[in-house]
């Protein structure tokens, strides 16, 4: 639980809880990623050598209008499935939920035959969309060693 | 220098690595990524984090025959490219070359009034592509902290 206002998730905190979501996904089998970008691409990247899942895919999105942004995502890259049937799309937090909301009604709308589920490690309660998996609930907000470690 | 038979590369020493890498392609204004999935995924999240290029794209390449692999790679995953002019491909190593080279080849080909360049943590002398931005000569295979980390 991570209640603070502004709380800096180290590498540290990010191996000991993807290993959590590891084994919360292990048993479903997903034959690929879907990972979300730019905040999910590390945790794909580590969930995707665990389970020797090799196809991983990226997409991308853009709020347009930020006073209006549940209206206006707009979702960048063409996501190509060739026999799969299981789906993982990873994102690092469900905040407002709008980003995997929208990616997850526009994978399920293109891709009918495939079973798409979600994980993150951050849930905001207040969220209008909750991931198939996550671990933490999140109240604030989270600085990411990722957002953190390599700046200058 | 990593000149060992087998070397285990933590997440601090990619911290600090990624840092010197960030600071070889800061000047060079790059306005996309293309990250070569799955090596390249958690290195094109720092850099695009530090430097703020907000567009990053994945590709993966599969090798379908390994015995004459020179002659087998293929690409999956379209890339687009909207008012982008600088393009930095990223991934972990130019090991044998194959995947970095075909992979140059096809986003130059494809994309001709683009500049791409490539950037990776690792080189090593035998391969048949250097990368155009890259920090450390590599002898023996490199055991990637994402490929160890979250294994059970």
């Amino acid at each position: 639980m991570y209640n603070v206002a502004m709380k800096y998730y180290s590498y540290e905190n990010f191996k000991n809880d993807t290993k959590i979501l590891i084994d919360k996904v292990r048993d479903s089998n997903f034959e690929a990623i879907v990972a979300v970008a730019r905040g999910g691409l590390t945790l794909s990247h580590a969930i995707s050598e665990s389970l020797e899942i090799r196809q991983v895919q990226s997409i991308r999105t853009e709020l347009y209008d930020k006073s209006k942004k549940r209206e206006n995502i707009t979702i960048f890259g063409a996501c190509e499935f060739k026999n799969i049937k299981r789906v993982l799309v990873v994102d690092d937090i469900s905040d407002s939920g709008d980003t995997l909301s929208a990616v997850m009604n526009s994978l399920n709308e293109e891709f009918k035959d495939i079973e798409f589920k979600s994980a993150t490690l951050f849930y905001k309660k207040t969220s209008i969309y909750e991931p198939d998996f996550w671990i933490n609930e999140a109240e604030g907000w989270i600085d990411f060693f990722w957002e953190r470690d390599f700046l200058k």
